[in-house]
């Protein structure tokens, strides 16, 4: 049964779409601490200039290519001077974002490991001659340092591009109406752009990093896939390689790697597992193939039953100070109220897709749970004299509970709007740190009706992103802290990041005029 | 006609044998003032030993290959403790020698570009996984040392070999006699292995620096050639290559390049074009191949024409201090002498192809040439108080003059044998540096009868090679000064060099029992 579910998920890999995309000037990188992170580009000449160019030991440049791309380089390399008589030795950079190129990669200290930035050190015996390196780079600057030859003669770089790979196909992507803001229609642009990057031969969280295909990222890149590259069988792709490699105890995993064959990771994360129900129940509605979602139903129901194994005597998710829910990025976020949300919340799509089905008997089972589990959660996470929803033992209040629980719809209509007011009143400290769940909080904000706030926080966050050069959207984002990294470190941050990808989606499905 | 040449030598392009290596044990290089270069190599563990290891960021290993190879290395990576998360980032350094695994090449400051260091840096993606390098590697040792990972996972090494490649078919070497001395036995293992290694698709000088044909070494690789691969076909090409891409004046140049097609480079030595000569006169002797030669004749009588216009009014070779002519890598000697006599034992060879051809007037005119070069030799160049022949304005008086003037036979043979005897009691200060220099050395000893004192020298000097560890041996060989090279750093000589091959032809030539 497993097996044939990743047979299927192989049938479904796409031909990636290939295009050849050309450095557009030469740029420098220098210190400004007007500027995102401090760097500034700065344009040193056309790229036409390079073509008269030689470089020996030491000389080193950086190329644009004028937005951000997921693809492999082609390099032309010809001797000036004298004829090339030893190897020619070059170091090759390649950045997301100014702060890669100007950076020293050796003093990087993260906490994952340094391989994940994007450099190599490559000697080629014979010139002229046309080589591509073998690896798949996500850049939009490339630093080339020339570390031989030193002595007779000169190498000059005739030619240079990248053959960018996808399988989003743009011609697919419907138009915006003349008449979307500048602001949004850039937005869409770059979320778009996001979007495309990510799409390989799966989705992918982030193409520079880890290159992987994680359910949270899977949902949210589904949702924005469904209103502008509209590429159904990606999504069905990677639901069944999620179906197909559940861990040993049935759970759908948080990842799975495609290479060197597809395989489980051994992460499992409340949240993650019971998006599958969620992702499902969108691909239905998105794409009403029956067939599928019929074939995939019973993994929706044994993510669901073993979602309520954790709960407690009282019908609350037992907390623990491990990492079993994802949630956010945040260190200080207690996952508790979040988590009995997000189970309230796919609780309540898997009863639609029971419903959808007619299967009576599990849509009456889910039911039950629903009820059990917002009572629950109105009864022991419900702060009614604070008017919050609390988390874990110190009874944390913070944004991802509240906006979970908005989206739970637990409270009637006209408490979940007041709730997401209040919130941002009181403003509580634990704050919304990623645009994953920025994403989750403009959604509860839609939900609630409020539309107009939503827009507003959309252009706060991911329009503040844009002004600070964003060719596509970011794995984290702290407007107050534009170095904030989970990882350390933010040369390791990936800027070209799933889940940052859903601007597009809300515009496209909340904010086009009728 | 210079194209036909070309596509003559295309046509008898070798395919290359391959065979897979495996190497034998792990070892380190360790300190040693006693060993050769100040570097020993210990033993510690078993090749077996390297299946039930894993390494993380820091570890690092050396492996022993057991003997010199050329070829492609190919790595089974694996993940252990955990599934690998991130790239894999190794850095490889592989050497012919103890001193290249032992030393630092980022402090390299020799006069060659650094990039012919054997070392690379390469990240792997996908684990499992079995990579095959992409660039050709010369060596014996192969140190690994591990970058990344450094966290959740650590890596190993389940399969590693190299696949070696060659144009020589060891199967044509013919068995020495049984009661060949076990010295003499293993001098002549060394140098075919030597040779073998060089035999890529031309006769490179070595297959890790400068992997060119040059002339002056594909002279002496043919002989060996002759006595062992026996493979006509490879010298064919070669003088073909250098017919098709003389330089503009007509001369033959001293190296050629094959990739990325066959090219000439701009190098012109007055001794080196005129061993197109000597070297077709060997071939001739070899194959018998009649049509090549009579083919190739015209460029022999080129060969001579151009070298004649160097001859000054008292028909000598004019000197300067230009790198006119290459005769051993020795920053003192003067170059005149041995010129004249290089040009007088090629005029010998080119006679007696002339003769062989039955060109009765070419004959007769290299036969005067001849005459008066050897005339102005002894009028000019033979200090007859000193019993030397003198070089240059400062009437140098060296030991690669007298050895070339005894090659060219311009005394009478008990002159020459006398002049050898005088050499080696006198000893001036401008000795021999190479084994290439050695090579004619031994040949002028065994040119004027005494084959005791060229076995006596072949002992001193590959012979000590061989106690010094050679597996092949060397470009540059001084027993005085271990480290001696001419590109300022030991690391960067080539440890199997095509010119110090020469032993197995004097055994097999000389040296067999009959």
């Amino acid at each position: 049964m497993s097996l044939s579910f990743v047979e299927m998920a192989e049938s479904l890999k796409p031909d990636l779409i290939e295009k050849k995309v050309y450095p557009t000037r030469l740029v420098e990188a220098e210190a400004d601490s007007e500027a995102f992170q401090g760097w500034a580009v700065r344009e040193t000449g056309s790229i036409a200039t390079l073509r008269d160019r030689a470089f020996t030991k030491g000389d080193s440049i950086i190329l644009d290519f004028g937005d951000h791309h997921v693809g492999r380089l082609t390099l032309s390399l010809e001797s000036v001077d004298a004829r090339a008589d030893s190897p020619v030795r070059l170091k090759f950079i390649f950045g997301e974002m100014p702060c890669e190129i100007a950076e020293d990669f050796d003093e990087y200290n993260g906490w994952l490991d340094r391989s994940w930035l994007q450099d190599e050190i490559v000697n080629f015996d014979v010139l002229p001659g046309t080589y591509t390196l073998p690896r798949r780079y996500t850049f939009r600057y490339l630093k080339i340092e020339v570390l031989s030859p030193a002595r007779k003669f000169k190498v000059a770089f005739p030619d240079i591009y990248v053959t960018t790979e996808t399988s989003a196909d743009v011609t697919q992507v419907p138009p915006l109406p003349d008449d979307m803001p500048e602001d949004l229609r850039e937005m869409d642009r770059i979320a778009v752009k996001t979007l495309q990057d990510c799409m390989q031969t799966v989705f992918e969280d982030g193409p520079k990093r880890d290159r992987r295909l994680w359910i949270g990222d899977l949902r949210l890149q589904a949702l924005a896939n469904y209103y502008t590259f509209n590429n159904h069988d990606l999504v069905k792709r990677c639901l069944y390689l999620f179906a197909g490699l559940r861990l040993d105890g049935g759970q759908v995993g948080a990842c799975v790697y495609e290479k060197p064959e597809p395989a489980r990771d051994d992460i499992y994360l409340y949240d993650y597992s019971l998006f599958f129900v969620s992702t499902l129940y969108d691909y239905d509605l998105a794409s009403e193939d029956r067939e599928t979602v019929n074939e995939l139903w019973p993994i929706v129901m044994e993510q669901i039953e073993l979602s309520l194994l954790r709960l407690d005597e009282q019908g609350i998710v037992k907390d623990d100070a491990s990492w079993y829910c994802f949630t956010d990025w945040h260190e200080k976020l207690n996952k508790q109220a979040s988590a009995q949300a997000i189970l309230i919340y796919c609780l309540k799509r898997g009863l639609a897709l029971a419903e959808r089905l007619e299967l009576q008997a599990e849509a009456a089972a889910i039911r039950n749970h629903i009820e059990l589990a917002s009572e629950a959660a109105l009864t022991h996470l419900w702060d009614e004299r604070q008017g919050f929803f609390v988390s874990g033992e110190d009874r944390q209040i913070s944004w991802a509970s509240q906006v979970w629980m908005a989206l739970a719809e637990v409270l009637d209509p006209q408490a979940n709007a007041a709730l997401l007011e209040r919130l941002f009143e009181v403003n509580p400290d634990i704050r919304p740190m990623t645009p994953y769940m920025y994403h989750h909080l403009i959604e509860a904000l839609i939900t609630v009706g409020n539309k107009d706030k939503a827009l507003e926080q959309m252009k706060a966050y991911w329009g503040q992103m844009a002004r600070d050069g964003a060719d596509t959207f970011w794995e984290v984002y702290n407007p107050e802290d534009k170095k904030n990294s989970p990882y350390g470190s933010n040369l390791i941050n990936s800027y070209c990041h799933a889940w940052s990808c859903t601007p597009t989606y809300f515009i496209r499905k909340y904010f086009l005029q009728p």
